[in-house]
């Protein structure tokens, strides 16, 4: 069962660049900053009530968010929705039994302490969807 | 002062087809459909936490979701994050005080009892972002 939306992943060039439109602009806080190596991509993380803000700048040209950047023409944008679950195989299996596309038969490490799967956007309306829960 | 993301606005081509996908693959429910004549949508609401997800269909071609999905190539997509506000003018004022670009210095009548205003997505990251409180 999905329970909320954990975080909105939003492609930005630079996190520097971006973070006073987050911070002036909306008025919210920047609380961490990581580095996620394995997708080769450094993280900040804002939030806003249940929600968190996750900030993607590519740490590569190779990262699937660089990637995203140059065919949206050089800019950032939205670039997924994670839904919260505490059962993350169940809802991936509910979700694989209905007839979406997995684009990771297994879970892997994410930000934020999570382990996360993705959903191919062909199978969800256009939309990059992540099923992320905490890791145990 | 923005409190929580209102919702997530997804541009879809039918929500009759996209139905399936939010309630059989993610589990969730579809509480109202409403059609907002001003913006040529016909909408769906479906909640998860404190979130709504807005599916946003074109009634017309004229329709700036219609021209949305056709710029993406015949596919829907994640369109906008709204953000909910108690002082609607008053963040508004802010968002231009702080060099981000109204696109409707105005507030308008939006779906789901709204009133709503957007910020041009050239001053926000390239996500096109609104703000929006409970009509008074």
């Amino acid at each position: 069962m999905l329970t909320k939306i954990d975080h909105l992943g939003i492609a930005v060039s630079s996190i520097e660049q971006s973070l006073p439109y987050y911070e002036k602009v909306l008025g919210l806080k920047c609380e961490k900053i990581e580095t996620v190596g394995s997708q080769q991509v450094k993280t900040a993380f804002i939030t806003i009530g249940e929600v968190h803000i996750e900030l993607l700048e590519p740490t590569s040209p190779e990262s699937t968010i660089a990637k995203f950047i140059e065919k949206n023409g050089g800019r950032g944008g939205l670039h997924h929705v994670a839904y919260y679950t505490d059962d993350l195989e169940g809802q991936l299996k509910q979700a694989a039994d209905n007839g979406a596309t997995l684009l990771n038969e297994k879970p892997f490490d994410g930000a934020n302490n999570k382990r996360v799967a993705f959903l191919h956007p062909k199978s969800t309306g256009g939309v990059l969807t992540e099923f992320c829960t905490d890791k145990k």
